[in-house]
C-alpha cells in the first residue's frame, strides 16, 4: 500500500534508540568516546545489526567494515536508496554525530515496515566505518574506499595513534566483512547529521537544507631539525623541529584571524615533536592543519598562505619542511535536484528551515562523488560538538526525520 | 708513598673503559640511548660494580640509586672526595656526556692504586641517578634528594614518559639501595664534563675550568580549552588549548633571539596536547620552556617576559594558563678556593686553558648547595651533544684527567 503524505515517523521509537546508543561507549558525563574498531564500537555495531535484522533487513559488512543493511524494494534490480552516517565518535564526543543519522535510516525503515509500504527501489541503512578518524587518521576512510578514492590494503595497513593496525582491529572485533568495498550503481544518498554550528538553534530553525560545504584545504607537514643540548647551543645553531611547529600553528592561527570577520577559519589540530623532552632540542616535527572559508577562491588563497607558512616556520627554525600529505573538499558537491527535492518536503511539511552550507567532512562528500547526494541538518545547542556538552532534544530532529522519510520515498518511489 | 708531581693517568686504560660503556645501550650511530633505570642502565651499572671492585673500592647504593663506590683514606675518619657525574644518557645521546665524569673518577683511583698512594681523605666515586631526566622529569633528582632539595618519596613516584614509576623501576633493576639518600660531611665535589658547548674546541683550548654556570630559569605551563569541531566553530569561541602552548613556544623562541647577540638563548622543549588529534581541538596543553644569559639580571627580565608570554599566548587563544612549576640554577655557585687548585694545576702542567661558564645543568650544581665544589671541562668537538654525533677523541681528555687526579690528591693529602 502506498504511503499516506502525513505519515510521520515515530519521535520515541527514535529517540530509545539515541538513549541505548548513549550507553555504549560512554565517556565524560553526557558524552561518548567510542572510537571506531574498539571494544565498544564493536557493542554498538552488534545493536545495530540486532535492530536491522528486527526490521527484516539483510545485512552484509564490507572489507572496510562497513555495514550495509537493505530492505527489498519491488523492483529490486533497480539501484537502491543510501541512506547512512556513521556509528563511532571522536575521543571526547557527544551522543548524536553520525549516530542520529545511522538511526535516522533505521527508523525511517521501521516506519515503513509499519505502514506496510514497500518501495519500488530497495533501501540500505549504511554505517561508515571511521567516520571520525580519531584513532586512525585521516577521516571518511571507508566511504573514501567505497568511492575509489583508497585501496582496501591502504586501508586496512592504517596505524592508530595506539600503534594497532586497522586490518587486525577490524578482524579483533568481526567485523572483517567480505563484501567487496566498491560503489556499484546507487540511485542516491541522503545523511541525516546534526549541524555542528550554532546557526539552525541560533535561528530557531527546525532544519537545515545542505546546499555544499565549505570549501576546505587541509594539509600535514613534517619538519627536520636536529637533537641538541638546550643549554650551550646558540640560537643561530639550533634547529629545533619543535619550534618549526609550534611557528607553523602559529601562523596558521592568525591566517584563521585574519579571515574569522567573513566566517574564515584556521586549525591548528595536531603537533607531535621528538624526543619532545626538557633539556634536548627535538630533531622531527609533524603537523596538521587545515583552512575553510565560504568563498572557494578566498579559501585558496588561505591556503597558498598556509603553504608558505609551512616554509617560513621552517626556515626561522633552521629546520627543513615536508608537506607530506594534502586535501581538500567541500565546495558545490551536492546534488540539485535532491536537494530541490527536500526543499520541496520542509515547505509541504510546513518546518521552518534554511539553506546552510556544512563547515564539517561527512561520508557524503565522497558519496557526493559517486551518485546524487544531499544532507539533512537537524538544529544542536549552541552548536557544541565533538565535545560531551553536545546536546539536542527529540524535538530537534522532528522536522529533519521527517523530511528524510518523505525524501526518501519520492525518490525511491519515482517511475 | 706520595705522588710523583709528574703522574699521570693512564688515557688508554680510561679510554678502553669509554669504548666498554659505548657498546651497552646503543642508540642512533655512534650514540647512546641509555636511558635512567632502563636494562641498558643497569648492564652500565654492573659494569661499573664491577670495575670498582676490581679496583678494591667498596661499593653502597643509595635509595635514589644512585652508586657510591669508596676508596678509604689513611685517615679515614675524615669527610670524603667526592668525584663524580653520570651513566644515564639522552633518548639521542652521545657516548660522554656525563660517562666520562664517572669514569674520570674510577680513573683516577686506578692511577692512585698504581701509584700505591693512599690519600689522607678517602675518595668517593659518584653515579648519580638520573641527571638526564630524560625518562623521569626533572632531570637531577637524585643528587637533588641527596642534598635535601626532594625527598626520598617524590623522587620514587615520579612516573616516567613511559607510565612506569621511578620506585618500581629502581627495583626491578636491582639498585634500590638501603644507603641513606643524604649528604654527611663531604670535604668537595669535583666534576669533570665535556663542555657541551663549541668554545674549548673552537678556540683549541686543552681544557676549561668552570668558574660557575649561566643563570638559567625554566617554568612549565598548564593551558585549558575546550573540545570542540574543528570545522564550524568560529575562531572567537575557539578555545584551542594546542594553540595556546604553540604561541607560548613560539613567544619564547622570539625571546631567544631577542637576546642571541649576547649569547642569550631561550628554548621551547616540549608540548603536549590532548586530545592533539585531526578533527578536535584540544582542550589541555602542557609546555615545558627555559630561558638562560651569562648576566643574571638580563636572565631575569628574560624569565619575567616568558612568564608574561604565557598568559599573552592563553589569551589570544581563549584558554586559561597555569604556571605548574618554576625552577632557577646556575650563577656564581663554584668554590673559590678549588676553582683556584684547578687553576693552579693546570698552569703547572702547563695546558692551554681558559676560565669558562657552563650552560648546561649538572648535579654539581646541586652538590655546591652542600660542599666546595668545582667542575672541569674537557674540549667536544663543535660543542655538539645530546647528539649521536657528540665526538671527542682520548686527547681531549688527557689535561683534565691530569688536573683532575692533582686537584683531588691535593685537596685529598692538605693538612
Amino acid at each position: 500500500m502506498p504511503i499516506a503524505p502525513d505519515s510521520r515517523v515515530d519521535l520515541d521509537r527514535f529517540w530509545q534508540t539515541i538513549e541505548t546508543s548513549g550507553r555504549i561507549g560512554q565517556g565524560r558525563p553526557g558524552g561518548l568516546s567510542r572510537l571506531t574498531l574498539s571494544d565498544a564500537d564493536k557493542e554498538m555495531r552488534d545493536q545495530f545489526v540486532a535492530w536491522c535484522q528486527d526490521a527484516g533487513l539483510s545485512v552484509e559488512v564490507d572489507e572496510c567494515g562497513s555495514i550495509f543493511a537493505r530492505r527489498a524494494g519491488s523492483d529490486d534490480s533497480l539501484p537502491p536508496i543510501l541512506i547512512g552516517s556513521h556509528l563511532d565518535t571522536q575521543i571526547n564526543g557527544g551522543r548524536f554525530d553520525g549516530i542520529a543519522g545511522v538511526l535516522a535510516g533505521l527508523e525511517v525503515v521501521r516506519a515503513l515496515n509499519e505502514a506496510n509500504h514497500v518501495t519500488k527501489r530497495p533501501i540500505v541503512i549504511v554505517d561508515w566505518t571511521n567516520e571520525e578518524g580519531a584513532r586512525f587518521s585521516p577521516p571518511m576512510v571507508a566511504s573514501g574506499c567505497f568511492v575509489g578514492k583508497y585501496s582496501v590494503d591502504w586501508v586496512h595497513d592504517l596505524i592508530g595513534d595506539d600503534g594497532t593496525r586497522f586490518g587486525d582491529e577490524l578482524k579483533r572485533i568481526g567485523y572483517d566483512g567480505s563484501r567487496p568495498c566498491k560503489a556499484g550503481e546507487i540511485d542516491a544518498y541522503f545523511e541525516l547529521h546534526i549541524e555542528q554550528g550554532p546557526i539552525l538553534d541560533a535561528e530557531g530553525r527546525d532544519v537545515g537544507i545542505v546546499t555544499g560545504g565549505y570549501p576546505v584545504r587541509g594539509m600535514r607537514a613534517s619538519f627536520e631539525g636536529k637533537t641538541a643540548h638546550t643549554g650551550p647551543t646558540p640560537m643561530d645553531l639550533r634547529r629545533n623541529a619543535l619550534v618549526a611547529g609550534a611557528r607553523w600553528l602559529t601562523a596558521v592561527d592568525d591566517i584563521g584571524w585574519d579571515y574569522a570577520v567573513h566566517d574564515g577559519k584556521a586549525t591548528a589540530a595536531r603537533l607531535t615533536a621528538w624526543p619532545n623532552k626538557p633539556g634536548i632540542l627535538s630533531d622531527t616535527a609533524e603537523a596538521v592543519c587545515d583552512v575553510r572559508h565560504p568563498d572557494p577562491i578566498t579559501t585558496r588563497v588561505m591556503a597558498e598562505k598556509m603553504r608558505r607558512s609551512v616554509h617560513e616556520a621552517a626556515a626561522v627554525a633552521g629546520c627543513t619542511a615536508t608537506i607530506e600529505d594534502e586535501w581538500e573538499w567541500g565546495g558545490d558537491i551536492f546534488d540539485a535536484g535532491l536537494i530541490d527535492s527536500i526543499r520541496n518536503q520542509a515547505i509541504r511539511l510546513g518546518v521552518n528551515w534554511r539553506d546552510i552550507q556544512s563547515q564539517a567532512g561527512h561520508d557524503a562528500y565522497f558519496l557526493a562523488t559517486h551518485c546524487p547526494t544531499a544532507m539533512i541538518f537537524a538544529p544542536c545547542k549552541n552548536g557544541i560538538t565533538h565535545n560531551n556538552e553536545e546536546h539536542c532534544e527529540p524535538q530537534d530532529f522532528d522536522a529533519a526525520l521527517n523530511i528524510l522519510l518523505h525524501a526518501v520515498v519520492e525518490r525511491a518511489d519515482r517511475d
